[in-house]
């Protein structure tokens, strides 16, 4: 892998719809426990795409990667008609056609490009990365749109009544946030001058229960009672920082960097709870922590580029940064290496 | 994208659930006119993951992916663990999370490789195929398998009464069907020894109304009364044979061939009338028509693989022929061309 043409991230633009819910406000809405969230979850705020009084669907998620996209575009300072691909990384798509990334590319004013657009959760971001690199890296394209974003709105029922509801039912709706973020890779270092020096995406659930499932209903099945979210916290919480740590060290391995050498360490998010257990566990102290989920709430795809965002904030010439990040549906090992040049 | 090295298709495998439902069976099922079908559709049979009396759930996508994929990797004479990639182009996965390509490497027996499930409809057959074939053209990768395959039953509700449906409506239920396809690609001839020669993956629907649009419902609108499927047919009709034509000579200029080269043509597989109406338009008398549609239904992302396979059946050393594919949900330009050496 590294012995391609380098690839480099240029810019990086994201989108939070409307004002932070905190738990105060979240905890009155489901009628769930204030304190409860705080403990458990650990996660402070986060933002949703549908109003939480009236149900009413403010933004979409194309919407929301439009607007991530358009900044990352214009932050990148490369003309629009420079874009020569669109890849999008989501779980809870608009529609399931015309796929979400059509109608963003459509918002975006681009007409005439190969658009992707890969079904995932918690890893779909790092497969988008993964896929605009190799895009880049095989000389067929110079420029692209990378993004990742998720609405979790559908499965936000506020007119259940929760206040009974056993806390495994009860996470589903407080562990959740929407947003999408977007990143302009180039073949060349430009604007922020960060080497994307490796991807990870590397599917580890051979003869393994999911850890979650979330459905959809079509028009034949959408009355049934089944669940629609379901997790098995117990594994995650057991098996997400074994993962995170073998991850680490692989790719530190494949990268032939120390722990030592890290600036940034970017874990996975989450919950603002499990996320501070994961970095203990993960134990690069020299590393500076970047995370973002205790404000943002998890939102899948948009994670890993809310989480760059703050990075480029901080991280200057010759710094290094490793993200780590996991998806406990099928047990998905990602992650990425990123060098300010 | 021709300077790239060379990609290759090593076997075909196809999966259609159950036996064949005629027109007289579908009619009887969900109130509707044989002679409407026989006439406006042109389809012939399809395949149902989903008892039709019953509505059992018999197939699952993950099921027939699986089993089109084991057929191709039988059919390559490749050990199972020397594949080294999964990319699934589906419209319909059977959840949200996990990705039901994780769900396939799983009944596969495969752990350790990098998957990728491209949302899309009609073009993610070719959307996978691209994606393929650039992952093992960057050098990274030398045998991956592509799968493409959709299950409708989600969206095939049998308990509605359809006798008083308009038209519009009741299309829905008669032009699809359930299937899935797969090939092995490979760096090296081998197998069936078919170049891929070229793959073309583009939208080209800025400013256009979608032409097809399919929902999903989540927890929290999933009793809403909106309709789940709809298309523009009026738009459809006008523009699919239209673009057919644009794509084809498209293709035959970037692989500079003439149309009298061409020995087979695969057209769009919409209906067994609108192929019939695509390939009158297409006017290349002098190649063989690879159709299957009439015989499968619109089984959307299995489609091309069924007409790959078809097509080896026939292709002799040193033929050439072209895939035309659209996308009238965003108005994706798609095809691919095949050279057997």
């Amino acid at each position: 892998m590294n012995g391609n043409p380098q690839v480099y991230l240029s810019s990086v633009g994201t989108a939070l719809p409307g004002d932070p819910v905190d738990n105060a406000e979240l905890a009155r809405v489901l009628g769930a426990n204030e304190e409860w969230i705080e403990v458990f979850i650990g996660t402070r705020t986060r933002h949703f795409a549908r109003d939480l009084t009236t149900g009413e669907v403010r933004w979409s998620l194309a919407d929301l990667c439009a607007q991530a996209a358009d900044r990352a575009v214009r932050a990148a300072q490369v003309a629009p008609e420079d874009i020569e691909f669109v890849v999008l990384g989501t779980a809870t798509p608009d529609t399931l056609m015309p796929a979400t990334v059509n109608n963003v590319v459509d918002q975006l004013g681009l007409d005439q490009v190969p658009t992707f657009q890969l079904q995932s959760g918690c890893a779909g971001a790092v497969q988008a990365l993964s896929l605009g690199r190799t895009l880049i890296a095989s000389g067929e394209y110079r420029t692209g749109l990378v993004i990742g974003g998720d609405v979790c709105s559908k499965h936000l029922d506020i007119k259940r009544d929760l206040t009974k509801a056993a806390p495994s039912d009860l996470v589903n709706f407080v562990l959740f946030g929407d947003g999408a973020g977007a990143a302009v890779l180039t073949d060349e270092p430009s604007g922020e001058r960060v080497a994307l020096r490796h991807v990870l995406n590397r599917f580890t659930g051979l003869g393994r229960k999911p850890g979650q499932v979330i459905e959809w209903f079509g028009l034949a099945d959408r009355h049934d009672d089944r669940q629609a979210l379901t997790e098995d916290y117990k594994a995650i919480e057991e098996q997400v920082p074994v993962m995170a740590v073998e991850i680490l060290w692989e790719l530190l391995g494949e990268l032939d960097w120390d722990a030592d050498d890290l600036d940034y360490l970017l874990p996975p998010q989450l919950s603002g709870r499990m996320t501070r257990k994961i970095t203990e566990q993960l134990d690069v102290p020299t590393a500076t922590e970047i995370s973002c989920v205790a404000d943002t709430g998890n939102n899948g795809n948009a994670l890993p580029f809310l989480q760059i965002e703050r990075l480029l904030e901080k991280m200057t010439d010759g710094q290094k940064a490793l993200a780590v990040a996991i998806e406990s549906s099928k047990w998905i090992k990602a992650g990425f290496a990123l060098e300010r040049i």
